[in-house]
């Protein structure tokens, strides 16, 4: 249980976390600061945090200061908020990437008060009004580097997040980016760009609409995410989501090839071999 | 009402259909045909059917009949079942391409027993033990060329569905698979190549199933479907197919682009263009 928590972004992810330490009780107040003045009214106004805070201030009051913003932003921001605190303080961050800000806080004198997160739960929906109860239940929570991060900076971190239901999973920050870039950026990407095929080829929109049971929904449910965040992902990961990229294109082009050449066994062969899949994610 | 209905092939769509029949009160009998024993068998067992019959047996004893088989199988037994048919039995099928098989009967002397019909309706399981209670409600139904159809028959089968909770959307054949191709086929193939990108580059399976929670699970969900039943889709409306994928190629080629010359702008735009799927597809 912390006295006061300083959420930082209180969006889609800061807000959810809000919820679930209330609903827990990890957390006395909550503190929200921010730039998106609009997304901190909306998060007091839903009751997600008690009060509204400028970073320096909200620092200053805190036992825990969580992260929650695109991370771009949150490289700048994270380094920002070490300088300001003091070696009981805890920061972590809930970022889909990790290995530009774990470079940038690399040297930081206070690089032991930071835990290096993810939280493996997202919807495709933003802002303070999409937060949810139960948000993290049964997930993954990457922690990068831990042996970077104080004993109790990382004890008290990795009991808050399995007192939300989640299970640590630790990894360095260069294989998270890969991992992530596979099992999580790719598909954004390809949601994104099956939405901008159907709506390039198909003018006609009732006809989405009305068959859409055939499949389309839950491929192309991520294509409603924020490109606000998802943008700088995809930059600060280049590498590894044009690798993922690339092979994914390769692969849309085996399927092209055998439907061109009518070939059913090579077609069946690659679908066969997706087929592996149920064996790793079962339903 | 029907006295017997007989389904030819009781797999997913044919065992949900026997399910619904037989919740709805639709048919006091259900036989089941096919060449698939196994699925036959099964289907006996888990009570979907009465009886396994001949095909010939099978069309002899039903006032409707019902064909749930792979597309490219359907062209031929189709026309088989109408040959075999009187001017009062109904013959349906459940396929998701419609041109082919319009066109092999078109000139059939019982065309007009026939209703050529695409339930928006599947899941990526396969199989009369995948077969669900109330598969088809809130779904629409395509059915083409209904002028083509008796009156009686169209009625009779119009109301079998609406009876299901489904509602009827007409179509011609050609614009069906066109519209099928854009909102299902593509998406099966960009969750089948997704798999075989992410089984190529992602050695380490842990690392899958740890951390699909970052969108991975909904968009690779199809490909997990049954290639038996989908190489045959593919390959029958290989034109369309093939259009819609070279469209998908090339919007994954924007994103590298942007992603290769960092442009956050043009990233950006892609996605918020992408977004626009939210206006046709609320959650």
């Amino acid at each position: 249980m912390f006295n006061t928590v300083t959420i930082i972004g209180t969006g889609l992810i800061g807000g959810s976390m809000a919820i679930a330490l209330r609903e827990k009780k990890l957390a006395k107040k909550i503190i929200g600061c921010g730039n998106d003045e609009e997304s901190l009214q909306q998060a007091l106004s839903l009751g997600l945090i008690d009060e509204i805070l400028t970073l320096e201030e909200g620092v200053a009051q805190a036992d825990f200061i969580y992260i929650a913003i695109p991370v771009h932003a949150a490289v700048h921001v994270t380094a920002k908020v070490l300088d300001l605190v003091n070696d009981a303080q805890i920061v972590a961050d809930a970022g889909s990437t990790k290995e530009k800000l774990c470079r940038a806080i690399a040297d930081h004198s206070k690089r032991k008060n930071f835990v290096a997160s993810h939280p493996m739960w997202g919807t495709e929906h933003s802002g303070p009004a999409a937060a949810v109860s139960g948000a993290f239940t049964g997930r993954a929570c990457v922690i990068c580097e831990p042996e970077r991060t104080g004993e109790n900076h990382l004890l008290q971190t990795e009991s808050l997040y399995n007192q939300l239901g989640m299970h640590i999973v630790n990894m360095n920050a260069h294989d998270h980016d890969i991992h992530a870039a596979y099992v999580s950026h790719i598909s954004h990407i390809t949601s994104f760009a099956l939405a901008n095929t159907v709506l390039e080829k198909e003018r006609e929109r009732e006809a989405i609409f009305e068959l859409a049971g055939g499949g389309f929904e839950s491929t192309v449910r991520l294509a409603k995410s924020n490109p606000d965040m998802w943008a700088p992902i995809f930059l600060q990961n280049k590498e590894n989501v044009l690798d993922v990229l690339n092979e994914h294109i390769h692969q849309l082009i085996n399927f092209k090839t055998a439907i061109e050449e009518e070939n059913n066994t090579a077609l069946s062969a690659l679908m066969q071999n997706a087929n592996r899949i149920k064996r790793i994610l079962p339903s």
